[in-house]
């Protein structure tokens, strides 16, 4: 199958024109794709004001053009798509993702692990990291600073997630070195689509790193984008050799590990 | 305190002169030291050709050349020592790290999970992840393939280790980077002490790739080695900074870590 991030840079709050970019670079250039990550907040912008702006920029999933939007591009493309926006539901806004096949199904991954301010604009996710079935294979999702909390990939690897979907606005340096490491400690694909450019709110503003990623379940960066620029990036893999759990010839991964050892680990 | 690493070429088999090395550096490189680190299974080399050759190599602790030696060298250097030996506790041989205080008192740890053909020589550690209170600090140790779980150095984090002591035989490339994550989602410092050189027996041989290193609770490497060569590196660190687990303004690794998600970690 074909894996792909879609690396680029939405305006804040102008949804329309950020779904419209989206659904253009991969036309252009996903139209391969079997699977399709977009980044995190990728409808809206990451730099709220207030919670009451979030609120009113979040959407129902189904329900709100981010969802049917997202919905038109795994039918045209065929492909799976795993893209991260401003979810309401109810009187709550969450920082959530939508994994949507092409046949229109979907389901929701809640950001568990909430980054410096995003701690005003949202509630905290409640989403179990369990992966679902997708593009013949099983698909976990985490969204950007959950890659901090080693647990997040751990469960989603323990409960046989093949690839990661990581859709992200990073701002700090570290998580495409940690990233290969989340893939190497368990042995599985992940895709990280990554923001660029910069939000400019009031007296604030916050520069994202770009540098997308795809890596193998050997901690190999298969595809990367620069750290600006839109960019996608598109690479054939094998979800099958992320089954494959032997690190080396005696030492394997599920076995080999010492949960004997790990009582008080929750 | 000041911490260090020693990397060193041990010479199969030569327990007396392998001592006498570490010994001799340490006096010329290491004498500031209040923690040095010491590579496993520094007194006899890796790769032994039996479960036999291993058990007539193996030593009690205390009670052989090795732990007289670790002792004689905590005392010399008025430092806490950790350094790796093969261990006979009884009819088992297993691959074990000794943290000896200046004052002559010890800890032992056991490496849980052994790498390759390790398998036919030692037993499984049966150590608990628990650190041990040295050098007016908390200080946990674990031994080289232990870095590819990283439910170890969590553990030990979560028991309050500030200083990770990891006596290595490294032969892969990606245990140095990894080492950098393990202190940055932990936020801890992690002094990895790697061989150097070659060990040939038979009609096998194994390279090691040295590039001891000591790393910061951000992930920064401090102070790191050469593939290949000698090398003490000492660096002043604070363990105090390991236990500020503020990641951000706005996030603690303790409070917003989401363990009512992680119910089937273990």
């Amino acid at each position: 199958m074909k894996a792909a991030y879609l690396q680029f840079e939405p305006r804040f709050g102008e949804v329309s024109s950020n779904l419209r970019a989206m659904q253009d670079l991969a036309a252009n250039q996903a139209g391969e794709a079997d699977l399709l990550v977009l980044p995190e907040l990728a409808s809206t912008g990451y730099l709220f004001q207030s919670r009451d702006e979030v609120f009113d920029l979040a959407e129902a999933f189904p329900g709100g053009p981010t969802a049917d939007c997202f919905t038109q591009m795994a039918f045209d493309l065929n492909a799976v798509i795993v893209g991260g926006f401003a979810e309401r539901s109810g009187d709550q806004v969450y920082n959530s993702c939508a994994l949507v096949r092409p046949d229109g199904s979907s389901h929701i991954y809640r950001k568990a692990h909430l980054f410096l301010d995003e701690k005003d604009w949202f509630v905290p996710g409640d989403s179990p990291f369990e992966p679902v079935p997708a593009a013949g294979t099983l698909i976990g999702m985490m969204i950007c600073f959950d890659w901090y909390y080693p647990e997040v990939a751990r469960l989603l690897a323990l409960r046989g997630a093949t690839i990661i979907c990581h859709p992200s606005n990073l701002v700090l340096p570290h998580c495409p070195e940690a990233m290969k490491v989340r893939c190497l400690e368990n042995r599985l694909f992940a895709i990280t689509a990554n923001r660029t450019g910069r939000d400019e709110r009031g007296d604030r503003s916050l520069s994202f790193i770009g540098m997308s990623q795809v890596v193998d379940p050997g901690g190999q960066i298969l595809v990367s984008a620069p750290p600006d620029g839109d960019h996608v990036g598109l690479v054939e893999i094998d979800p099958r050799l992320a089954e494959d759990k032997d690190v080396t010839g005696r030492n394997n991964w599920t076995r080999d590990r010492r949960i004997d050892l790990f009582g008080d680990l929750v």
